[in-house]
């Protein structure tokens, strides 16, 4: 297979509006792919890897390259197609259509597991494409922290009356998406301790400005939340350690949080949980991987085991979207599944308006372009003064991870209005350069994950693609700039199927028709797949928002 | 759930010029899903049932009618999305857009069997698709035809010099797919033996005549293909029985066919394989599910012993198709995928150039349309023999079920030349009324089956199923008029993932354009896959062919 490591490789996304494609509907997925590799923003750029354990934007570093040259020569009546991370062919199709079609890391369900992944893998005939690695519209820890502090504030409001004083989170994992949990919890009033295992991830966090401080020792970091709690200033704190080690420790100690979930990679048992018992090295080089997985496993159940202790001595715990259960569930743990899911517990409300991660990218590289969206956001949805509160929030707190951008949660009532505002700052020359809008896969119509977004529906319908690929194939037909359909994202192989797209405003009036067509379109087969499952909410909203649905009554 | 059986129904699509919807991009659909409804067409037309055990084309009758009814309102900028058969939404596209968009049978991987699959149904939020009965090509006994007496040519060509004189086939199944083996074996010059369990399956295919006569024993079976080899003309026989045993008979008398295979739906064990002991009613109307479908995966394993018992005496024995292998290995054969796949074995090198089952139907009804187009492509394609001799064939031999159609394999070499024509003679007045253009799942880019269509690929990438997804998000992108895509279509839950296309052929320019797209690009697609696995013919016809490969070296 290729070459996946080259530590040479420094890759920045060009700035400013000189093109180097051929139109900005090629130039925005080459500035995109390169940003998702960016320094700042990737995990391990020199392995291609960008977020969630060995998510990557291309397959090896000959297919990143050839990526880049085709669509320095790609026509606006072409579309490149992307299997697995690798540029296999161009086709001719027409302006409207998307100039790139992805396919990641999907196999047919019998297949569908990590260990035939691995072995197709290590043949170099696949890659893992996570959700918005491969589909190029990763934009850091900022993607989560959004996400993560809605859940924290809708769990606030759901267990405490919407007040989180005094309040703490015990989490684990500090990674690319962990990462953001503490910055969020302080944003929403809560106290947070993370366990991690690597040093060096509690030092980025700290570096960033994400996390606020480190423990050195179970004591410490009591010692400082007991701190917080008289001060009443909410912090967060950093333990190096073995989440499953420190939980049993705690639950030795009867140290119960209020709150308590999970954000180590234990979705990869592989590559993204440290058993216990393992150093660093042992667990990144592993000389039996079997063995590996197993122990994995034995760990998450001690891990699922503690945190049902605590659930036991009155804590809340959720499930943070990374397959833990399973892993513990898989070891023993029959329990597992009594914790509940984030999305069911706090986030499918949202879903069912059509509410999701909308975010946005100045291809410009000036953060003027996006302050600039960030006050039109305010602008138009001016009866939000939660959407307000977390601009003004993120605007003060959030560094900029490569190329400047915002994510904000938009519902379909929204989403179009706000993109085609957006296309009209460009054409108006009130922006520098074009934007590119995208979405994580994890949103209102663009996922089927019975452990995480689609987990107890309620016809039972949780584990049905159809929606997914539905969604995909509407994307494509709207004319959104990119469309990716990845399998075992977030939950890993086997457990989840989902879509993503990302559109242009080059301020161009067929990218206002394009807009119009797939920013209402996309949440709203969102709206469409909550409504058919019978959600109430859902046929309010799709009644309100006047979606064509012929079998729904409305 | 709504309701999936009315013996009122009976349903045939309308012929003429006359539109019942607002252009024919919609009246197309609107003709062909009742077409795979017709009395002629469908195996039980009154459960919505077309063919391939459950194979249905809506999913209920609730959806049906509406189905009929979004249609014929449908816009040429508006898109209906139907959901394992059941219409789900409507949304804006563009003229260029598919007018239709399907997904049908998905699951995510880990929920994707039979048991997770036949609750969800039974809960009415499913429907399987197989893959032309929900994707609205089915054409009845004739489309299976060719690519059967494809494949028995194939094997003719490949064991007995081309010469199939005096030789006899031994198969099972009189199915929809199945019947069309005794017409196909004949036509390609081999006398045929099949075991049927359903007394009115033989009759069927007698009236349709497909077959030419029934046995009432063994031995008058024997005697009849002892008679056709001494008088020289090969001749088709039906035989009542169960396969399973009848083979193990045959095997105690030492009775060895020249070939062997298998046409009975063993991808269904539940529906689509008569277990040894059961009566049909019992089999039907089964008061054990799980006990039936341990029952018939013995028998399976039965009959595979026998197959694997005659290979041992000089049989040659390959898997048609429907996973029957597997049964028998879950069953405890081991020697089970000892016999090969009809694909690796026969089918491959055609598709390494993009050949396949393209298909069409005259909208009009009328079958000189049909002539005229076969007229067509014997001046078209006027350096192949084998389709010229296939093509008078078919018109001596086939009769036409629902709308006229006509199917015959032709390569990515030809699809858009002949598709084009098609547009043109509609244009001109040549044809009384637009056809459309369609094809199986089975095809060359469109499917990924590591049981039957990527069987054992030169590269082990047998299982990524990134292919056909790309495959339909590029027809999709093409302008196809509807589009599909399904899971577990031939060989059963959790085996395989497919896509479909159907395009119409209106006599517009812009129907020009998308032809020359999508009858480019979705053979192209599998030249592509193909050329990237390494098959050399793959890699010389991408050259011919002019595809743009980013990294296929050409
Ligand atoms: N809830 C959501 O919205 C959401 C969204 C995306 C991803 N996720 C899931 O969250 C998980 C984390 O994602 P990520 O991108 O941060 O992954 P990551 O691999 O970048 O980070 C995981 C971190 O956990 C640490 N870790 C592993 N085992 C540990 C242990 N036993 N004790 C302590 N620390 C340990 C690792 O050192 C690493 O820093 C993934 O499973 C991902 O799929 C959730
Ligand atoms: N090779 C191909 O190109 C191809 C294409 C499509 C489908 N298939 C597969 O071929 C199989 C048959 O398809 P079909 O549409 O004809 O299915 P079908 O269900 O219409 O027909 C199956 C027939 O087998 C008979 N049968 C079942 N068990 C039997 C037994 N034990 N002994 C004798 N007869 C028995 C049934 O009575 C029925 O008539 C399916 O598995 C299908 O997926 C193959």
């Amino acid at each position: 297979m290729g070459n996946r490591h080259d530590a040479g490789r420094s890759i920045r996304s060009p700035r400013g509006v000189e093109l180097n494609c051929r139109s900005w509907l090629t130039e925005a997925p080459y500035r995109m792919i390169q940003n998702n590799l960016d320094i700042e923003v990737a995990e391990h750029p020199e392995d291609l890897v960008v977020y969630g354990g060995i998510g990557r934007a291309a397959r090896d570093w000959e297919s990143f390259d050839r990526i880049l040259a085709t669509l320095r020569e790609l026509g606006d009546d072409e579309t490149l197609l992307v299997q697995s991370g690798k540029p296999v062919g161009v086709f001719p199709t027409h302006p409207d259509a998307p100039r790139v079609l992805i396919a990641n890391s999907n196999l047919v369900p019998h297949w569908a597991t990590w260990e035939h992944f691995d072995e197709l893998d290590a043949k170099g005939l696949m890659m893992f494409g996570q959700m918005t690695a491969g589909s190029w519209i990763y934009i850091g820890s900022q993607g989560i922290v959004q996400g993560t502090y809605e859940t924290f504030v809708a769990a606030a409001r759901t267990h405490f009356q919407g007040d989180p004083f005094g309040r703490w989170i015990l989490t684990a994992g500090l990674g690319g998406m962990g990462g953001a949990q503490p910055l969020a919890a302080t944003m929403a009033g809560f106290s947070l301790l993370a366990i991690e295992c690597d040093p060096s991830r509690i030092e980025l966090r700290i570096q960033t400005g994400y996390l606020e401080q480190r423990a050195l020792s179970l004591d410490e970091a009591m010692e400082l939340l007991d701190h917080a709690k008289q001060t009443g200033r909410p912090t967060s704190i950093g333990l190096l350690g073995n989440a499953a080690e420190v939980l049993e420790e705690m639950v030795r100690r009867d140290l119960v949080p209020d709150l308590v979930t999970d954000q180590t990679s234990a979705h990869d048992p592989l590559r993204g949980y440290l058993p216990v018992g393992y150093h660093l090295d042992e667990w990144r080089n592993p000389t039996d991987p079997v063995r590996l997985v197993g122990d994995a496993k034995q760990s998450m159940a001690r891990h699922v085991r503690a945190m049902l202790a605590m659930v036991d001595r009155g804590a809340i715990a959720f499930d943070y979207g990374n397959n833990i259960r399973q892993g513990a569930f898989e070891a023993g743990v029959e329990r597992a599944f009594e914790i509940p899911g984030f999305v069911p517990a706090y986030i499918r409300p949202l879903f069912c308006r059509g509410y999701g991660p909308f975010r946005w990218v100045a291809l410009s590289g000036d953060p003027e372009d996006i302050y600039a969206t960030d006050a039109k956001v305010k602008e138009l949805v001016d009866d939000d003064p939660h959407l307000h509160h977390w601009l003004d929030m993120a605007r003060e707190r959030i560094k900029f991870q490569g190329l400047p951008a915002r994510i904000c949660w938009l519902g379909l009532r929204d989403r179009a209005r706000v993109g085609r505002a957006f296309n009209a700052m460009v054409a108006g020359g009130e922006l520098r350069a074009p934007v590119v809008i995208g979405r994580d896969h994890l949103d209102t119509g663009s996922v089927a994950s019975p452990h995480r977004e689609t987990e107890s529906m309620l016809d039972g319908s949780d584990a049905v693609s159809d929606w997914p690929l539905l969604n995909a194939m509407l994307n494509v037909a709207s004319g959104a700039t990119w469309v990716s359909l990845h399998h075992g994202g977030g939950v890993g192989m086997g457990y989840s199927q989902h879509a993503g797209q990302v559109i242009v405003c080059d301020g161009s009036e067929a990218a206002d028709r394009r807009l119009a067509r797939v920013l209402y379109n996309d949440p709203g087969t969102g709206v469409m797949r909550h409504a058919d499952a019978g959600y109430p909410q859902a046929i309010d909203e799709a009644r309100a928002q006047g979606l064509k649905l012929p079998s729904v009554p409305i």
